[in-house]
């Protein structure tokens, strides 16, 4: 078995990707849903932090490069249809979502529509571009 | 605001779907991934169980309704791109993964190979086609 072979086992979009969950390994708090191509699942093995990439940019995304944010991955699981990975996380600064909340989750559906239900850990301001 | 309003809110793919995380609303865990269209959003909404769309099938996909193993859904969140849907769900039958285990995400990657790590709660051929 080539050391690929993992790789190759997943079922890639068309583009290249593969949805990711990142959970918190600690208290199971789902984190956030990227996205990964070869590379940078590869990187996230390779460095032991999150890689992912990112469709808006077109670019490898290092999960924390600014924010500090960064997730150390303890564990790396793959869906029964091979289409999904899941990590699990030690998040750093306790903040995954770029809103300065812990969770990218924060809307929450009530009567017909989507209230942000958790709060704002840290200014966003704070958080990028004061380096 | 029109009662499809919170519909309009989500980004849907160019099929229009989206992904959708279902977590188990007691101790955390992440049983499955799926998509859904705008229909089983909104089914899920009125019925109150899981219902995704079968990309496969092309149809959707009442979770359960073959295996029991239905999702009784307790909250319904959205990211902060709303381009990502996440259910806290009551997993019927304590499964939810068609190979019998509870989860779809058995398989962890170790030492550079995918290792199914959790245990079959029910044979398959007893879940399906013996109604």
């Amino acid at each position: 078995m080539n050391s690929d072979a993992w790789l190759d086992e997943i079922k890639w979009t068309d583009d290249g990707l593969v949805p990711a969950v990142a959970q918190d390994a600690g208290d199971g708090k789902v984190l956030m849903v990227a996205w990964m191509n070869r590379e940078s699942l590869q990187l996230t093995v390779d460095e032991g932090v999150a890689v992912y990439w990112s469709r808006s940019r077109k670019k490898l995304w290092r999960k924390g490069e600014e924010s500090g944010h960064q997730q150390m991955v303890r564990e790396i699981r793959l869906d029964c249809d091979n289409d999904v990975v899941m990590l699990q996380v030690e998040q750093q600064g306790g903040i995954a979502c770029h809103t300065g909340r812990r969770s990218c989750f924060y809307q929450r559906l009530e009567d017909g529509r989507w209230v942000a239900v958790d709060p704002v850990l840290k200014d966003p301001a704070a958080i990028y571009g004061k380096q």
